[in-house]
This record gives structure tokens, sequence and C-alpha cells, in this order.
């Protein structure tokens, strides 16, 4: 039976949440990740260094043993020199949200000026602290990212030391910001590797393939394929697993997020082993991470094979991605 | 208080399914509507001169009076010039599917070969029955009705004295085909002149404003309102009300349609009136139809009042547009 193996698998952007839920989906990460970068968007958002310190500690409350490193993240507000110098050793990255442009996003940034944010983002690219960003503006669904590309031109070209992560790309016009500003990355989540419009909304509507960004045209799905196959140097597997309990998806008014976490590395074989690079898959899922953020992760290596696998309708009260459908490739063994 | 008179409102596509779902939703339109023509595409599709009869039969038992007209529609088959002279008496025009497209639309035509459906479309032609049609290709979800647009230009050159009927577009590109060809006329939906892609995925999902097509991009939603608020002589009100039960609305995967049925007159008052236009209400909900169809509906007065109304959360299983909210006009009388 053909088989893959995966040294450190790395997951650039992950939502655990809180309380049951951290407590149901964190153990699915931990089993076959070697660490994550984890989304500060709770409630109240995470932004001082006792929110951060006490949630790593309840994230680590939830996961059964200690592979598992959870690289913490700030949520973005105008932070002075002197507090990020006392915060830099406890985070990996400071996370950007637009206000409001997803869940508990409220209290983000409502407008880019570069001369309110000059002291924060020089002082992180001194202390070279990554800024991780949401790039949606508030236009219209099927544009927004794109029309956020002058804001990463703004921010790119205003801070050229500083890394600029774009967070979970869906479009042509992203992946083209890689191969024009050194200090662009991306993360490209697994459901954006396969999902166009098309499967959302195009036949059945689907609630648990609705996601923010939401998933676009087959033109950009192409452009996305294409960097994540070659593994871009630039460009990073986040799966931005995002639970809800299912009657938050299942309802009349449906949150935005697809919950991938438990299935995300055998997907991605499955994808790159139909396409033919699976070679490749290693450099998306950790080492391109471990360069571009300069992180050595703990020793995991999980084995995957290629045999079907039935994807369970939940996980706690959370359905993922997939539920009830067999899928090609699974997790072997993690050792 | 402000009140607004309409004569004779028509709806000129209109879905009242059958059984039970018939006996719920069918009084709802004979309340407010004159007539309505009605959608074929039943489990079977309606596609003989008995299931005609017998399905119009079904529909008056479901009416609580006799001043509601049901105009009768044929599903498209390539039918003989013999078979549409024998029932040409008891239907009002014809409703094509692209097979596979829409609800119920299995049975339908797979391809646009003008030869095999010559002999349909000019007998329809001689005998003056309408060709409605649902004019969606099955590409990218947001491309399907612009990419349609040579199919209405073949139908429409080949046979141009056939009246061909765009049903509930969708597109400025749609719209800008009413000057181009002589015998194009079209249907519009009240929730295609409020609602775009913005509002159905663009904050939370909303499954209860999932439709097909689907609402489009603001540009389109423009080009919309200026023919619908114009009265555009070739533009008629068609609700595409279309219900379904809740669980199949509010589920992992959900049914299209949007049911606007009791409250169509309410926001198309409403929307009127804000644009100033009130004037313009009666040739979309009537007269134009009356025109372009050739019919004379009964007597009916709808006296509509600008008051606060709540819309019901429930009309029997199906969960209404706007349901629990409140909108702006209210029906006074009907006489």
């Amino acid at each position: 039976m053909k088989t893959h193996k995966l040294l450190m698998p790395l997951d650039m952007h992950l939502h655990l949440r809180d309380a049951v839920m951290l407590e149901t989906v964190a153990p699915l990460t931990a089993y076959s990740f070697s660490g994550a970068i984890i989304m500060p968007n709770l409630v109240p958002p995470v932004d001082t260094l006792d929110a951060v310190i006490s949630y790593k500690q309840r994230i680590m409350a939830a996961v059964p043993n200690d592979y598992f490193e959870p690289y913490m993240t700030l949520f973005y507000k105008n932070y002075d020199r002197a507090f990020l110098e006392s915060v830099v050793d406890k985070i990996t990255a400071i996370k950007l949200y637009p206000a409001g442009i997803t869940t508990n996003s409220e209290g983000g940034v409502s407008s880019f000026d570069v001369e309110e944010m000059r002291e924060t983002l020089e002082a992180m690219s001194d202390l070279e602290i990554p800024l991780c960003v949401h790039g949606e503006t508030d236009g219209f669904v099927m544009d927004r990212e794109a029309e956020f590309m002058s804001v990463y031109e703004l921010l790119a070209t205003t801070f050229p030391k500083l890394k600029i992560i774009m967070e979970h790309i869906t479009t042509k016009a992203a992946v083209e910001m890689l191969d024009k500003f050194e200090n662009l990355y991306a993360t490209i989540t697994v459901h954006h590797l396969i999902l166009t419009l098309d499967d959302v909304v195009g036949g059945m509507m689907k609630p648990h393939l609705f996601c923010k960004p939401i998933a676009k045209r087959p033109e950009d799905l192409d452009a996305l394929l294409n960097v994540a196959l070659q593994a871009h140097p630039k460009v990073m597997f986040g799966s931005d697993s995002a639970p809800h309990p299912q009657h938050a998806k299942e309802s009349c008014g449906c949150a935005a997020g697809v919950f991938t976490a438990p299935i995300a590395l055998q997907i991605l074989c499955e994808i790159f082993d139909h396409y033919g690079k699976l070679e490749n898959l290693q450099a998306f899922v950790s080492d391109n991470a471990q360069s571009i953020y300069g992180i050595c992760p703990e020793f995991k290596e999980v084995t995957l094979e290629k045999r079907p696998f039935v994807v369970p309708e939940h996980y706690g009260t959370v359905v993922p991605m997939y539920a009830g459908e067999t899928i090609g490739w699974a997790i072997e063994s993690v050792d």
C-alpha cells in the first residue's frame, strides 16, 4: 500500500476557540501536527500578555501530550514598543483583522492609516514579529480580497523589513503579490485548494463549505493550486480550520468557517498525490513555515496511507468537511 | 396613512408544488393576485394534457375562491405540432429548462440544437404560445446566466415571431438583451430587486435567500432595478416564489428557492415607494404582462398601506423571506 511520511507538520493558521470547543478540537490538531499558529480572535480578543499566557495554558491543558506547540499570537492593536518588547518572547506573530470582517473581529483595525500604525509596525519589524493579516475589505464578497491588495502593497513598501503573511489567500490577485514584494508571504487552506463558489452555492447550498474569505472562481483555484503544488517557498499551509457547533452552521444564518483540522493532512496527501506532487508536500506543510517564521518544531513523524477513510459525521458538536464521505488517504501512525 | 392600489396583480412565474405544499401556498398567492403563471416542474413534470388539466384542478381545489386564474404551462419537450394544437387552449406558455439546472429539471433540454427544436418552436410561434426559459448554462455559478445569452440570441433570431421570456433575470447582460431583440421579454423577481451575492454569503450565509439563479453583483442589481422601476414594457413581475419545507433549507445541503408569494406586493410597494416610482408599479405587476401575454385577468383590487408589518416566521412548514422581520407596507384590503 502506498504510504507517505510527513515530518513535523505545521498548521500556520488555526482556530482553537475556548472552553468546551477547545477541549474538542485541540487534541485533533495536536495528534497530527507538531505545532500551529493559534488565532487570537476569542471574545474578548487575546490582546494582553496575561491573555496570551493563560490561553496557552488552557490549550496545553486540552492537549493530551506535550508534543504540540501552540505558537501564540496577539490580536493586532496599535501597541507601543515597550509592550511589544515585553511580550516578544511569548508570541510568534500578531494577527491583524480589519474591524468586523469575520468572526469575532469587531475590535480590529478600522482604517489603514500608516502613521497611526507606524510605531507598532516598526517595532514589530525590529523585533522580527511577523504580521499576519486577514486581507479583506468590506466590499462585494467576490472582490474583497482583490481590493485589499493595495493595503498589502502599502504595508509591504512602507515596512520593507516586516514579514507580512497574507492569510488564507483565495485569489489569483494575491498569488501574484508573492513575487512582487519580497516581504509578503501567504498561507493557503486545504479547502481553498478544492473549492470554488460553485461548491458552496452552485448546486445545493452547503453551509459546511461556507467560509471567509469565500471560495472564489475557477481561475483563482488554479492559481492557488499552482503555488501550493510547487511548494512556492513563500507559501505555507494554514488550515484556517474554524469549528462552529452544528446548530450554528445549519440554521437560518450560518456562521463562516470550515472545520478541517482532523482531515487536513489526509486531504493534502490526496490532492498532492492526485497531481503527482507528493514530494512537495513536506515543504508546503512544514519546511517553508520553518524557514519563514524561523521556528524549530519538535520531532513528529506522521505516516499516511493511501486507503479509503470514512470521515466521521461529527467531532463532538462540530461537523467536519467531508462528513460521512470517503476520502482517499488515512493517517496510519504518528511517531 | 399613505395607500396604494394595484389592479389585477399578476405573478408571471410561480411555483405552487403539489399536495400539502400546494394547499399551503396556493391560497397565499390567490389572496392577492388575480392570476399566476404556474411552473410545470413537478415530479414527474407536467408534460401531457391530462397532467395540465389535473394539476389545474388540484390548484383550483386548493384555492378558497374562484377569483384566481392559474395560467398553466407545459414542461418543454420537443412536442409535435399536432400535440401542441390539441393543448393550446389549455396552456398559456411552455417552460424550457436546461437539463438538471435547477429543482426538478432533470428531464429538460440537454443541448440547444435548433434543428431538433424547430418543429416545436415553429408550431409554438404559429400558435402564439410563449416560450419561458430558465436561462442558465452549467458553468461557474456567477457566469451561468451571462453565458446563456448566446442561446437566447440563437433562439430569438431563428424564431423571430416566437415570444421568448427570459425568466427571473439576474444580470446586466440579460437586461441589455431586452432592447437588442424584439421578441425577448423578461420576468424579474422581487428578491432579485433587493439582493446581491453579499446578502446570501457576504455576512452570515443565509439559506432562505439562496435561489437559482443566484443573486449577482451590485452592478447587476442596479440594472435590474433600473428596468423594473421604469416598468420597461418588456419586463414583468414574476416572483419565482419557490417554497421548500424549513428542513430542506436549514440543513447541510440547502435547496434553492426564496419564498416570497405572501409578501411580494408589499415589498414591491416598499421598493417602488423608496425610489419614488410607485406610479410605475401597476405596469410592472400587471399591465405589461397583460400586453405581452394577451391575457385579461378577472378584476381584483388590492389596497396596500404604508405601515409596519411583521412577516410571519412560517407559513405552514415554509419560512418566507424576511421571516420575523418588519417590512414597511401591508395589504389593507382585497376587493
